[in-house]
């Protein structure tokens, strides 16, 4: 094992639905395409060296392996483990412990696919929030009807309700994330209302929606409907985690509806059928990316660390978009650059 | 003009985007197929009178037709007006006259495509909520997996903030819409929430779930999310309004997107052009049904009178869906059915 790398990111092998398979040959392909990342591997130490060797990674080449080393965990937080009992007795799982390394500096990201819940519940404990944010948020990004750009949307699920001066830090939060991940100057910030007039909605969004023009660093353009969340208007697209995941998976049925209904379609008839198979592979690539809850990672924000969160199904290429993320989340101290839109942001007030 | 029909319906013919010859032209199309309705055309006289003459009804005609009567309005509610403007100045508008004739029995229903905003406040002001009803939803239907199969949802941006006994509400007159309208025995209940453990989502949401559950007559079957809002597990999904539109809106948007980008797909290439060009009929047919805001009238139920929405951009074809809705929600005396099941609701707790 060594570290003369200089991007350390931990592990949780043991997450998801789909097991060590998946997660090891995602960090194989990391590892191969990131000549500069090392890759902690938390999980059961006898099931890790087994299936790397089923990936021709033998015992011995893994001991010496320059990329990759081994974090042995004795538990395993489960898909269906309520998050304060995994908070609780869970001390020695994989997921608690990729957690661990990240707040001891021995990582400088986690990626796990494990139970959302608990990754939120366990991080939030392990990691802390950074100063100056009330509550963490999990962001992802959507595709638009622009194909060069997403929009990013926030929070996806961490938090049931938000006050306004947390849906006004999601604002910033969402601002450093397209500037620094994606690059966009002056990101355009949105809140996802009822209407776009300013008379709609709840008070406290009326009240963030205050708060959010108030700040000169922050490029708010106001409210957004439902209905142009794809439409490029917004680089960042705020919500309370409720609407927010509601909006998420509301995509993902009506993605899989479509998908089915044009599956029927394209056998409808033998014509159809003929014609249809030469259009199915373009259609299969556009409902993947529809379905960015199971393509994309989404992170959690606002913490100390950097937490990547895979979909609990998630194949290889998206486990490994997952841990390309987090990459690019270290090599752009996010963390650090929320800490400092922040405190320019109270100081300015 | 003549008054010998069992059923009457008033039309605001000057509500929304498209004007008087797509709701006359709807009209036309609905007393041709319903022998027995009769239809009170609210609006401009001149107006009126011209454009029907357009359509091939003279200024004889119409004074004498049998299932065509008119009520001259001089004002009209436009789609800018603020709710509370339009309810205190526009007392002569063809949108508050058909809820005037709604109100004073001379009509059982009324349709319009007008100011949606303005439209809940007047309807709520003049027809007043039903005994037991605290508040007014929006209702209308999604397309599931299964074609002969919909669901309703509501409500979909009537009100703000529902509370638990709101939503209990709502949960009734969902299920009586569903079995009076749809003819389904025991509806399937379900409250939209972020999962379906019943720990996760906001404490009115919890309460609400216990109130369904100990209602006998409802046959509610639990927390259901926005992935599987169209696989066709529940009859009635009730959630706040400002979830539903944004979910309605999500829908909208992501039906706008998979259609753009299939679009695109069929013109990749000159064979997927000749190929795509035999398959577009049957996606058009596909994503019209996704658009249901576009497709279907919503009603505003829990009212003292049935009053039908049609989107503000809604085409001959939709606006005829919504007289016709109209005409099986009178039909089939939906705000009587309400208050019967809530009061048997409350006498049985």
């Amino acid at each position: 094992m060594s570290l003369n790398t200089n991007l350390t990111i931990a592990l949780d092998v043991m997450g998801g639905d789909q097991g060590p398979f998946i997660t090891l040959s995602s960090a194989i392909m990391a590892i191969k395409n990131q000549p500069n990342l090392h890759l902690i591997l938390c999980g059961d130490e006898i099931i890790i060296t087994e299936t790397l060797a089923r990936l021709n990674i033998s015992k011995e080449k893994f001991a010496n392996h320059k990329q990759l080393s081994l974090f042995a965990t004795s538990q395993v937080v489960t898909m269906t483990d309520k998050p304060i009992v995994a908070l609780r007795s869970k001390k020695d799982s994989s997921m608690r412990k990729s957690l661990d390394l990240v707040n001891e500096g021995r990582a400088q990201a986690c990626v796990s696919a494990g139970n959302t819940g608990a990754l939120f519940s366990m991080a939030h404990f392990v990691l802390k929030t950074l100063p100056g944010v009330d509550r963490p948020a999990l962001i992802s990004s959507l595709p638009t009807h622009d194909d060069d750009k997403h929009v990013f949307m926030l929070d996806l699920g961490a938090n049931v309700f938000c006050d306004s001066h947390v849906l006004y830090q999601f604002g910033v939060m969402g601002s450093v994330m397209a500037e620094q991940v994606d690059g966009i100057s002056k990101p355009r910030i949105a809140l996802l209302n009822m209407g776009e007039e300013a008379i709609k909605g709840s008070d406290h969004i009326k009240l963030a929606a205050l708060e959010l023009s108030k700040d000169e660093d922050i490029n708010y353009i106001g409210f957004i409907e439902g209905c142009d969340i794809f439409s490029n208007k917004a680089d960042v697209i705020v919500c309370d985690g409720f609407v927010g995941n509601v909006a998420l998976k509301t995509c993902e049925g009506v993605a899989r509806l479509v998908y089915e209904k044009s599956k029927a379609a394209f056998n409808a008839s033998l014509v159809a059928k003929v014609f249809g198979s030469l259009l199915k592979p373009s259609f299969k690539k556009l409902f993947k990316t529809m379905n960015p809850d199971q393509y994309n990672g989404a992170s959690l924000i606002g913490l100390r660390g950097i937490v990547v969160k895979s979909h609990g199904n998630a194949n290889i290429e998206a486990f490994y978009a997952a841990i390309m993320e987090a990459v690019k989340e270290v090599e752009r101290q996010v963390p650090e650059k929320i800490k400092n839109s922040l405190e320019q942001g109270l100081s300015a007030r």
